[in-house]
């Protein structure tokens, strides 16, 4: 291992808990926290716990310092104007979902919404619920047979009714790398608004949203080294400003009686209820500490670990990839097929190895269809894989498919 | 300090680290967390982090194995038939807002959700936000003096339109607890649906979701000795299994195509995305640990101590109690104002003194002005704290009133 790379693993506890071998090249799914977000969580939630926004003692006063430095944290590492426009959620999911109930009394029977063919199903069933609530129709953005949006369709898949387009960052099966910016022009073109599901982008380093040019972003904490359960949805805050609330509860009203409510501002307006704190601080602890790295560098070696395992699994006879085969304009997310070999063995057969892959639809049926596949093997690249974890994985498939085939 | 509570401490972190003195009475906002929920979140998030439900490698396969173990914790916990009974949400807040809109389409205008004037917002907006979108009227059982439930009123306001009756199971304001029994006799009489908000409830043991005679039971891990970010939301099978989704995302699909979905049975169908895996880990462990501890002498206590803090607050001159002053149906939680000085003053005064209080609407505005008061003062009791918490509390606010007033 590297010099580097063994001084980053060293920022994240697990790999020292372990035991080897232990290639963990399941990322989309989960990233591993790294030590700023387990100490921000661990000192939270064991020896300064309270609750926030509301608290007049020091350790309450304490615990809501810490959670505004958090959404700070996360507005400097989203490039958003102000922290107000960073709403904290239990993930993506959650923040599609209020992106998709806070945008529904803008559509009217025979609107459309605009997803693509390659969307999780996080970016996709909320649409459709929203949709159906209001006579709206759901459309999508075609994909390649190398698993990118066919850009060449915009043209024909948005129409003068189309409301939302609503589009992932970076697929979380092909690893495509959304050109947002051409989105971006065929949405402005019809007036409508641009939502974009970051969850497989935000781990790879700071981020600018203004410059993105979308309307809203949503992004998971528990991918970016943070703790599971929290997440964030950005909005431009004149946006935002105008949007209704999606779930009801406290800290987010402005007055209630029984009869009616009225709802403050932004982002509280979107906060009901106690927010997750611990996992919120760890995910400001963790952008914080994401935000002092050299990216340059760490995109390199990303990028040259991708290059590995695509000319790799190139080289294996009956192995298809699934997804760009090429570096330009993908990120580290490797999805592949093997003939007559069922994703789920090639994974077990792997994990006797310590190489953890995902085998599946992973929340993406309607790419599958595309490819006409039930499932894919795949494998997504961290700032903390090496060249071993990528060299584990082509050994072990080139074993199981000897034994399987 | 007794040697039972100094026990009981033990198994609390914080105390064994912030600096003395320190008499947490704000349990009522988010109780401390307990050693075995500390460490079940700990050794998850750092040691042990897979995504669920999907994975195919060994730790992944020990994450979902954990994840299920939790949720059976919880049901044994609640007095769930099933674990299937029990969906983890990010906390009571969603919990409800997954209620309210979930029974949202056996509504149609006219009808009536009846609530009651003493709920948190939690147990109010939610309802009002789908009576809007339905044309159904929320109502409220009005309180009476002394901060309970007027069981006498039921007879007026439950009425052949009442389609969902959703009340909390012990007041975050008064301590009063709801005789859940009459309302779900009231409410059955007329086939109305049952809610509770069992958010102040559930940090006092084991209960019995079944015999209790609800349809719906939601609850916070922060509030039980857990971790923030996690609640529950506890259903009957049958009525779970009838219910449609609210938030759409992975894993709670049956089938996805870019028009239409269907969705997974109960619990899944309502856990949209990523669950808050380590604060749910933390929530099961909780349970199970709170599940040893004797009830019956853990209940005395508290109310032994609840007795003190009533008594004390009564012999001081200018001192209101805004709740029920005697035991009787009643838990440890209490509300007081102090003429003539703000509940923000009091609690910062007491706050020199190391005790913990909350002081404002504490999210029960409608009752509020049911008392004719801008805030109260609010100290709430939990499994750990003993007398010198109570003696401190007095002591505090009788040196509070002679300077202030």
């Amino acid at each position: 291992m590297s010099k580097a790379v063994d001084a980053l693993r060293r920022q994240f506890p697990i790999f020292a808990s372990r035991p080897a071998p232990f290639h963990y090249l399941d990322n989309a799914a989960t990233g591993q926290i790294c030590r700023p977000a387990a100490d921000a969580l661990i000192h939270y939630e064991t020896a300064a716990r309270a609750n926030v926004k509301r608290g007049v003692y020091r350790l309450a006063d304490e615990a809501s310092v810490a959670f505004h430095k958090a959404r700070a944290e996360m507005a400097a590492y989203l490039g958003a104007e102000r922290p107000e426009e960073v709403i904290f959620t239990s993930g993506t999911t959650l923040a599609l979902n209020i992106a998709a109930h806070a945008l529904a009394p803008r559509l009217h029977e025979g609107d459309e919404i605009l997803l693509s063919e390659l969307e999780h199903h996080s970016n996709i069933v909320p649409w459709q619920l929203v949709a159906q609530q209001k006579g709206a129709k759901v459309r999508a953005i075609p994909v390649t047979d190398e698993g990118r949006l066919d850009y060449d369709a915009l043209e024909r898949v948005v129409t003068d009714r189309t409301r939302i387009v609503a589009v992932s960052h970076c697929s979380n099966v092909t690893g495509a790398v959304t050109d947002v910016g051409r989105i971006k022009e065929a949405a402005s073109a019809v007036g409508a608004l641009l939502v974009v599901d970051g969850a497989q982008r935000a781990p790879h380093g700071p981020l600018d949203v203004r410059a993105l040019g979308c309307d809203l972003y949503a992004c998971s904490g528990h991918k970016m080294f943070a703790a599971t359960g929290c997440g964030v949805l950005w909005g431009r805050r004149e946006l935002l400003d105008e949007l209704p609330p999606f779930l009801g509860g406290g800290e987010m009203i402005r007055q209630v009686s029984i009869e009616r409510s009225t709802f403050a501002p932004p982002p509280h307006r979107f906060e009901a209820g106690t927010p997750p704190i611990g996992a919120a601080l760890a995910m400001g602890a963790a952008a914080a500490w994401l935000s002092t790295l050299d990216w340059g560098a760490l995109t390199e070696r990303e990028m040259a670990l991708t290059g590995r395992l695509l000319d790799g699994l190139s080289a294996i006879d009956g192995v298809r990839i699934q997804g760009p085969r090429g570096l330009q304009g993908r990120a580290g997310v490797v999805s592949f097929d093997v003939e007559d070999v069922h994703a789920h063995d090639v994974c077990q057969m792997l994990d006797a190895d310590g190489v953890c892959l995902r085998g599946g639809h992973h929340c993406a049926q309607p790419l599958m269809d595309r490819f006409g596949l039930a499932a894919t093997t795949r494998a997504s690249i961290a700032l903390y894989n090496d060249e071993a974890d990528i060299d584990a994985l082509l050994t072990g498939l080139e074993k199981t498919i000897a034994r399987l085939r």
